[in-house]
């Protein structure tokens, strides 16, 4: 068996569910793909705890309640590249929660842990916005891999569907319905519920954040535009060449009586390269029922590719829980030790 | 630029949309992923060209008529084993027409190919459903790479999307509407046209074979949903595992009926760990409005697979052409070579 040295860094809700799911899934990573990952390091903010010779015991109380500064192994001050200096190389798992257009700290992180040699998976969309070919170029350079997955659609497959199973054809442009919270607001308006009952069942069920500004406006499915269309084609085009139309450009009468006439309003995310160059825009558009992504209902998301060669192809559903966002960071360390053998 | 020897064996319509495909993508190829393919050698039924120091030119005649027996360069009894042994290893690319159940001849080529240390690809369902998990393991062993894109649903990636793109999960059970034929004879019923007609029609179009049976009967998707079940679950089913029902189950008064209801009739593949072992089976099945793969009409495909922990995932479309059969070989080539630099 393989034994690959893990340090995580961020202890939220993603990081916990990964230490979690690291632990059920064990033997099935062992028996199926012959992968011992092992807990030498966590970090949050103001320090970590690592542990040279054994792995990191976290147990119950810490994965329920986070780490706390009193934890006899807790060092405050000590940094992950003291992690990735002294243990041999393997993954680093990043779930903190960076800013979202600098990167930082994570982009720091995911950098130093690929000039020392460790593969890289993040489930943070700030350093991906900010420099995700500059990692990818550097993962390259150093022989080892790098993914994204949790960051871009989490157990929607929405990365590896359009750079890898369509590798062969070229991808002329892709829709998406890339944030859940407004697609379930633009379901409910559509069934007769007011904009702001709709919010208030959003933020009851845990969907919309208790600051709904970067969903409603747009913003979150801009991110996630940029950063599969700068992986997908290449490219380091910057948030401001999103042109961003929120919730507010669709009025609930617009939604009702697109709904009455066999229609939905999405807020669809659009990469488009008719032209030569890389458009990319969020705005509501009205789908009719032959839209690929016509059947996304509620807090789902989906993605539909166009290809020159392939044709259509479409990727629906995924959950977006802190638990799913963790298998989608589990399947990029097993995609990266283990591609090949799959 | 990475320099790669491939040997085309199987010269029909999808091996020659290889070649078209191949030579048309060569600067993409060569910029995007640093790849250069040389076709070092052809086979067809009773021999092949093998070029040993320079690249087979195989020319636009060729490419449109196939590869005739009084070319210069065409040796009868040539053997793919010989370009194997003689060659430095690279990809084989098959894509015969073998026997649905033994899978020969591919199969034994497959086999010869990776014991000489070659990369694989198959466009041939026979030698997956024969012994896909050999063919695996056998490759696995040799440290090369096997894939089978082209033979489990081409364009729309259902092997990848269920076997890499959900590896952080466990799949509990999948559905797919597998048969393009099927689904469009189904279709047109339910759209009021007599099954007859819709046959008589879609063999027009070029969707349906001049002998339907196999799609019609169940045969094809039962072999599509065994290749994909003894794949994802590492198993090794035979076909008489699979309980099948053909388009006979559904009369076209049930078709009507159902859409006269808001549900559709498809031929669904489903496979089921639900009660520890898997199940198989192939019947037509009503979908209501809310099912994953409700939305897809016509020739199209879609796989649903449902699993612990990153929910429903859903993978539809894919054009089913020689052209995209070549583009998922392309894929699978691109992958096997670079799969950690995307």
């Amino acid at each position: 068996m393989m034994r690959t040295n893990v340090v995580l860094v961020g202890f939220g809700n993603v990081g916990r569910a990964f230490v979690r799911l690291s632990a059920e899934k064990q033997a099935r990573l062992a028996e199926r793909h012959g992968i011992g990952l092992r807990l030498k390091a966590v970090f949050r903010s103001g320090g970590g705890i690592l542990a040279e010779d054994r792995e990191v015991d976290l147990g119950r109380e810490v994965l329920d309640r986070g780490v706390p500064k009193d934890d006899p192994r807790f060092r405050p001050g000590l940094r992950p590249e003291a992690a990735f200096d002294r243990l041999k190389p393997g993954v680093l798992v990043e779930c903190l929660s960076a800013h979202p257009e600098t990167g930082e700290p994570a982009l720091g992180y995911l950098r130093a842990a690929i000039a020392r040699g460790w593969h890289a998976v993040t489930a943070s969309k700030g350093p991906l916005a900010a420099d995700a070919n500059g990692l990818r170029r550097a993962a390259r350079s150093r022989e080892v891999g790098f993914r994204f997955s949790a960051a871009a659609g989490a157990a929607l497959p929405a990365a590896d569907v359009g750079i890898r199973c369509l590798a062969g054809a070229e991808v002329v442009s892709f829709q998406g319905i890339l944030n859940g919270t407004t697609n379930f607001l633009l379901t409910r308006m559509a069934a007769g519920q007011d904009y702001g009952s709709a919010l208030a069942d959003a933020q009851k069920l845990g969907i919309a954040e208790p600051d709904p500004e970067r969903d409603i406006s747009g913003w979150d499915s801009a991110v996630k535009l940029l950063i599969l269309s700068n992986l997908l084609f290449d490219e380091s085009l910057k948030l401001k060449d999103v042109k961003v139309k929120g919730l507010t450009a669709a009025p609930a009468s617009d939604v009702r009586r697109a709904a009455a006439a066999g229609r939905k309003v999405k807020l669809l995310a659009v990469a488009d390269r008719g032209s030569g160059r890389t458009s990319l825009r969020v705005a509501p558009e009205p789908l009719d029922a032959r839209h690929p992504l016509f059947p996304v209902d509620g807090a789902e998301k989906g993605v539909s590719f166009l290809t020159d060669s392939m044709g259509t192809v479409t990727v629906l559903g995924g959950k977006s829980d802190p638990r799913a966002a963790a298998a989608a960071m589990l399947k990029d360390i097993i995609l990266l030790l283990k591609d090949r053998d799959l």
